[in-house]
């Protein structure tokens, strides 16, 4: 496939040639995200530094009908940046700058290629930081965070992205420039700013960003728990919340993980344990040592067969370096892992991490979990051997069986990463064909053509059709209308 | 104008005689919200029991191309349930029940006339309650509040009705039934579930309602502090917030407030403050206490001429007694009064407040304040007689202008009452064209032909035009597609 007409000189007199990427080797750069299983090359990556560049280019691709699909740092699991065949990449990653820091009114306006540690790294002067803290956060851009609600560690107390986000400015592909939100708790008119964040790109492409900022916690404390069993562990958990205790963190790593991170870091974590829990609380030290006894006493009442508080700074540093190592550390155990992320009712955690095992062994491919128990987000990480053939199929097919559990047990699909290229086949299981119709007209609301990032998200009924999960009646689809994209 | 053919009969069978209402004087019992300013009979009254009837009931409006106005227990403050002419009245009070309240997951199950007090009654015996608490908590239902994202006193620290709901069921125009939002902290898709949140009816009618139970608090403290000017009163409220403090409410009073509480419930405010603040704090004993400690010495650091700590439970009532007697306590002393809710950057609480008394002025009416200082959410009310002709039109005149105060302040034209019929002409003014002509087309995608509640909440462009808002080009508005309806 080749670009309509003038397109290409178009885009470098709107950008500069520096500004267009159209060398195949170059381009190579951008033809996967983290979810490198999925390929494809864009037929030109364009990258614009003004928010007019960014209007003009949406307003150039729907002139010439050229699909277009924004990339922040390519760090997305789910292929949400994924270029699309015919397509090109708009690349964020020249708008990088801290528009302002205001200490008094806690809030920080930045452009979408901001990297997420950057943010907490300039409120550290005022006090002050910025709560959403995804595992990519030194490299993952807060454009991207909108496109995917990211959530990390931490959210289980200060929330995903969505409620850490204030106004964002956004560019339709009619080339328009939306303020979206505001300072306010509420705004009139419908709540088009969390409609678009976790929009995973469809909608716009978001260009400048306001956000909350936190002040530095004065206190934090952290607990290591290690339990005989999963169960003991999940009830722990389930425990905690329903206590009315808020964790900062309250993260689980079965025996694999413990033992993989344990063999790379040295965390010191007991590696004969079933489950290890990490249970941060944060506060006021009052409410910081009122909140740990309870903590301790709850674990102790569902069987903890050891439980240490963390005495200093460094032991604190050593309880999360496991965990934040937790992942790498796998990958020094498998040539490859597939990272998948749904959510379950906290209360199904021992059930549903049962009946991974199972499918593990079903499948034979190893499992190793380390996840965000708190609020019931899974992270299974399979392991698998890229280099054999149908290794990674399998891998990806027991991925699915994963996600289709997390839906029996009443939870969803994603928790952070998105539904991107990889999760539609279960989007048509989580959603009916009435919520999946509503879904795509919205997204003709703000992109007639269906031009930004289509295929992403978002499955067509047609689509759920051929993958068996859609009702057809008559060989008729209901709404053909909602099909062309 | 009459309904269309055999309309009335298919509702009838719908729903049997009893729940339709077409006689004039029952009529007349919808003919307004609590913005009683604005009337308009219906033609017609339904009341269905059941989520299949309300179904039925859009749909048949679709085929007869009936507009068609939902309605919880009406006691909005801004027309939202107002009928229109020609169109019918879709009454929620029938559908009242609690389905389930879930003690372990912390969650309610609700039919939409459920009254928001109902909720926290029924879950009192569990230790929970539902935190949103508009000023008419004893009326209004849960229906009402996810139409206008309600709020409260307790906002602040607990969130609009947007933060504590869960998850909902839709019914379009077309009649499908949608289900919107779940369990977990994020889900897959649009976030549909904030984007019907606050749309004021015009998307599709709630026939369902899962929110969130919190925890009562094991203490609560009140801090009443008294203040020689509203300057005083609004830096203390900027400064409590800025040094990180979230009080559960934390309210303003003025002069004319304090006076006619006082005359009416003698709740012990000193009368001659020009203003007092009620700042009211809760969580666990430990953090109460150093909470309340911190709050008093930055109130005296900014000048408290009177600082008081509630005693005892029945002391921390009689503080709260006034503040909740403030609206019927300023009915005493003026026949009539228009209620505002604008919100401000808190910052500029003062300057704001300065401007309201000149405007007061010059307009010759009286304005008392009481209001969520904490949001910076205003509620000044101008007082009026109705039976004085062209009173309340001055009076609807000094409420526009003082909106455009708050836009002019940084703020926003609603904090928590909705837009209805009220604010349209200031929506012209916080909104570019580019942002209405985005809300529209989301209205379209939900509902095609402009059958739900038309005329609310989104101005049109062509009303914006007449209001003078609006650039108009050689006689002609962008998008005229849009201006159906």
């Amino acid at each position: 496939m080749n670009l309509p007409g003038d397109f290409l000189q178009r885009c470098r007199s709107l950008l500069g040639d520096a500004n267009v990427i159209s060398e195949p080797e170059r381009l190579k750069v951008y033809e996967c995200d983290a979810l490198s299983a999925y390929r494809c090359l864009p037929l030109l990556v364009v990258l614009p530094e003004t928010v007019p560049q960014v209007q003009a280019l949406l307003k150039l691709c729907s002139e010439f009908q050229v699909q277009v699909v924004a990339r922040g740092a390519g760090t997305g699991l789910a292929g949400g940046a994924l270029p699309v065949t015919g397509g090109i990449i708009l690349g964020l990653s020249k708008m990088h700058r801290i528009l302002d820091i205001d200490p008094i009114n806690r809030t920080a306006r930045l452009q979408p290629g901001v990297r997420n540690l950057a943010i907490s790294e300039a409120a550290k002067p005022y006090g002050l930081y910025y709560a959403p803290d995804p595992s990519s956060q030194i490299a993952c851009s807060i454009g991207g965070n909108i496109a995917e609600n990211s959530g990390g560690v931490h959210c289980l107390k200060y929330g995903l992205t969505v409620h850490n986000v204030l106004q964002i400015k956004l560019v339709t592909m009619a080339g328009e420039l939306l303020t979206l939100g505001g300072g306010g708790l509420d705004a009139p008119g419908y709540d088009m700013l969390a409609l678009t964040i976790g929009s995973e790109g469809l909608l716009g492409v978001v260009v400048e960003i306001s956000v909350r900022l936190l002040p530095l916690q004065t206190q934090t404390q952290v607990i290591l728990a290690a339990f005989a069993g999963i169960a003991a562990a999940g009830a722990a958990v389930a425990a905690i919340i329903a206590a009315g205790l808020i964790p900062a963190g309250l993260e689980l790593m079965d025996n694999a993980a413990i033992r993989a991170t344990e063999a790379f870091v040295n965390a010191g974590y007991p590696i004969d344990a079933a489950a290890i829990l990490l249970c941060e609380l944060d506060g006021v030290p009052e409410q910081v040592a009122a909140d740990s006894e309870r903590a301790i006493a709850l674990l102790q009442d569902h069987g903890a067969t050891e439980i240490r508080l963390a005495q200093d700074e460094p032991e604190r540093k050593r309880f999360w370096a496991g965990r934040k190592a937790a992942f790498p550390a796998v990958g020094r155990i498998a040539s490859d892992y597939y990272c998948m992320d749904g959510t379950i009712p906290r209360k199904h955690l021992a059930a549903v991490l049962d009946n991974i095992t199972r499918l593990a062994l079903d499948y034979q491919l190893g499992v190793v979990n380390v996840f965000h128990a708190g609020d019931g987000n899974l992270h299974p990480l399979i392991l698998y051997d890229g280099a054999k053939p149908g290794d990674f199929d399998r891998a990806e097919s027991l991925g699915g069986k994963i996600l289709e559990l997390c839906l029996a047990f009443g939870g969803t699909i994603t928790g952070e990463h998105g539904v991107g290229i990889e999760k539609l086949g279960q989007m048509c299981q989580q959603f009916q064909a009435a919520e999946l119709q509503q879904f795509l007209r919205l997204k003709l609301a703000f992109d007639p053509h269906g031009l930004l990032n289509p295929g992403k998200a978002i499955p067509t009924l047609h689509r759920c059709a051929e993958l068996g999960q859609m009702h057809v009646h008559q060989g008729r689809l209901p709404h053909p209308e909602l099909e062309r994209y």
